[in-house]
């Protein structure tokens, strides 16, 4: 016999992929044998711009050396649809990371605790420069 | 009893870590029993300066974004000892690769082709630029 349920999973932000909510005993059932368990794990889509690393949000943003080396601000709009700009004071390296501290994912066992949102840069250089761009550069690095 | 015997083996130039040379029957004998084999297996030593990617040969030179921009030639000692120029006509972007054909690992099975070598580069950016600076890179870059 088949008997319909409706059960209610109460996701909580945070969550993480493997996560697993067992309903005890609301498995396969069979004439005289305990029943099985009915477990559910958690899994991630993947995001168009969030990529997840533990409780950290990481972003991608692609910028021009120019950017890179004169100031950049980044622009982006978070998982819960608020605006932020982020102005970066240093230098962008290509392995640089801005760090926005608590715009991470929530840490559910600690409340209102958050992760780190962390923005890294691709850098775009210039395919070609003019020997009048070279001569600049090397003046302006004392190279 | 144990029986003395000297076995040489000829490592032949570009042979891969895990390449395996059995001696048939030169192992661990038991009355009754046909002899074990005895295994030879290579194993690599890493190098200083170059790493292996299959048959190719790779190596990281560290240089300024000045350099990487403007112009910058490579010396490197190849591992017979010859010495190497490789002016670099490209922009250097941070995942250029520099490709010198056949200055890689000599390929056993189809002698005298080799692999080549690649040249990759880690770019040092300056840790802060003066207003001045700033002011010169948009000006050259047009940003």
């Amino acid at each position: 016999m088949q008997v319909e349920e409706i059960i209610n999973i109460d996701i909580k932000a945070g969550w993480k992929k493997g996560t697993k909510i067992t309903f005890t005993e609301k498995g396969n059932e069979q004439p005289g044998i305990i029943p099985a368990d009915l477990v559910f794990v958690i899994d991630e889509k993947p995001h168009r711009v969030f990529t997840r690393d533990g409780n950290d949000l990481v972003v991608s943003q692609k910028i021009s050396l120019a950017e890179a080396l004169t100031g950049y601000t980044a622009h982006l709009t978070t998982l819960d649809g608020r605006s932020l700009t982020i102005p970066v004071k240093n230098v962008i390296h290509p392995t640089y990371e801005e760090v926005v501290t608590g715009e991470g994912m929530p840490i559910p066992k600690d409340p209102p605790r958050r992760g780190n949102l962390r923005i890294k840069f691709s850098i775009r250089f210039p395919a070609r420069l003019t020997s009048e761009q070279k001569a600049g550069i090397k003046k302006l690095f004392g190279a």
